[in-house]
């Protein structure tokens, strides 16, 4: 099953099913009216919403329409909650060694995640406002999972069943603000922005064996004004989304609609390219002694995308980042 | 004019107005469903609100009942967002004298802020469950903001306006995972567990002269299990409400909704208290070379109230933290 979000000028949007091919959507109505309505209730609504997939998939849907992902927003374009790890452990270490770092204390053995603002998420095809070049503008290709409500103290194991979704995003990342941020301790803020997602959110059995060990075994194909930057795979995350619920939830409970993010996708050896400028930047700099790829400039625009067995899934992330209007005071 | 939400089974509760004495309240309905619906569309609600907060008070409401904290949500249950600042400097001081931390860098130029989960905010009198005496559970006592929209690269001059409603909360910290995750960089996750609330929001002008500067110029009453612990006085934060507001918009727009806090409340000097144990730890590491005061126990009891001339203002916070039941998987 496949789902996304209208734009229909409401902060939430409008929840529509999407066929798999993703050419054609029909309106969830009577159903759900929001993507996070539909998570609230998922046990009521998953069969309904299934069963008129089948319906859309099979033809037999008589008022669906042309799909078009320029018109979505975010799946869920205010998340209740969004926290975002860094569990391809290649990225980490590449950022160590190039850039002198302290080895981050038990990377292998306690994921890292640091907590979003998660209240205005763009679509993929959205333009992305921000207020400077010189802050460093930066993507991340990530892969992510939305859950349904989890307590507080839930299990690696016992989060398998509260993975309702995964989507595709790009964490947009304000490089220079980064360091600044991490030496005093209270983690990332101005550095990480709204956050951008594909269009279209999918139930896990839609990638077949490509969802296994609660990894995402996809190649997120990367191009930076439409030249080949990466296409690292998701199956090399060092935990599972699994992992990630439970660390999510060690001391909180996390409700239906929040997101959890793989962090940039990444994998060694480097034939696979980056998911982000900042590791591209490290490895140069392990290579050469010194960075050689600049940040993106106004203008200048992201695509990502990931298929399974040549298909669509998600929908391409294909976005340009551009300058912030003046505020209206 | 005052707000409160009242627990009704559903997510985001069900948004009254209450008399300024604290004793009654009654329905907004017809004027806004919840306190983010009010604060989404204020400039249609607020009128409404506000006058039949006017009705309230003057005792011309039939259907007013009596209002009962107990039964009150955190105002904004699910708030869009969360940022928490740490605008008393003489907090940071004594943490850092006493622990021999690193000097924060440009402290008082930059607002300190970390980003907080906001999808599951308790009530005032709700319980706090928490998974382990061992994690150093301790209370902050705080004042904060709800703002309406503000766009990205708001000036403070412009963030007066959209300065909405003003609360008081609890920002309950983990502190012995507070060192690995400010070591780590990402910043607090583990250690800023869900926030609690005081029951009601107030409009700034409901506090009079004590609302200047963009400050909340009151003292905050904390006892720890019915023993005074401080009453320190939120006028003397060294960034404004504005500051923080217009700090927190720097790269992103808040959307309506989202809370700005003041970080824990602390005054020089050492008469009025503190508002965390962490900090009457500092102070005791500093004057005995060791800190002498606990951490909190299951069961253990913390009360918060700011006053105006001797009258409530948000009601008091007083809740027990307990353990967190085992999950359900």
């Amino acid at each position: 099953m496949k789902l996304a979000t209208l734009k229909d000028g409401s902060r939430d949007g409008r929840l529509v099913v999407v066929s798999r091919d993703l050419s054609r959507a029909v309106h969830a109505d009577g159903i759900a009216t929001t993507l996070l309505d539909a998570v609230e209730r998922w046990s009521q609504t998953q069969p309904q919403l299934a069963a008129l997939s089948e319906r859309l998939n099979a033809g037999a849907v008589p008022d669906s329409f042309a799909f078009d992902a320029s018109q979505a927003a975010a799946p869920l374009p205010r998340a209740p909650q969004w926290c975002d790890g860094s569990a391809f452990l290649n990225h980490g270490q590449l950022m160590q060694q190039a850039f002198h770092l302290e080895p981050m204390p038990d990377a292998d053995t306690v994921p890292l995640m640091y907590q979003g603002g998660s209240d205005d998420m763009l679509g993929g095809c959205d333009d992305v406002p921000l207020p400077s070049e010189a802050h460093g503008i930066d993507f991340e290709g990530e892969f992510g999972v939305i859950v349904g409500d989890v307590p507080m103290g839930c299990s690696a194991r016992g989060a398998r069943s509260r993975i309702l979704l995964l989507v595709q995003l790009n964490d947009v990342s304000l490089r220079a603000m980064a360091p600044f941020e991490m030496k005093r301790g209270f983690g990332f803020f101005h550095a990480k922005p709204s956050t951008s997602f594909a269009s279209v959110a999918v139930t896990p059995d839609e990638i077949g064996e490509a969802w296994r060990d609660c990894r995402v075994h996809l190649d997120l194909a990367i191009d930076l004004n439409g030249q080949w930057f990466g296409n690292p795979n998701g199956g090399e995350m060092h935990f599972g989304f699994d992992e990630l619920v439970a660390h999510a939830a060690l001391t909180r409970r996390l409700s239906a609609g929040t997101i959890i993010g793989s962090g940039t996708v990444s994998n060694a050896g480097g034939a696979k390219g980056s998911a982000c400028i900042t590791e591209r930047r490290a490895i140069e700099t392990i290579q050469h002694g010194a960075p050689r790829t600049p940040f993106m400039r106004f203008g200048d625009r992201v695509r990502m995308e990931a298929r399974c067995d040549g298909a669509p899934v998600f929908g391409a992330i294909d976005q340009r980042v551009v300058p912030a209007p003046p505020p209206q005071e």
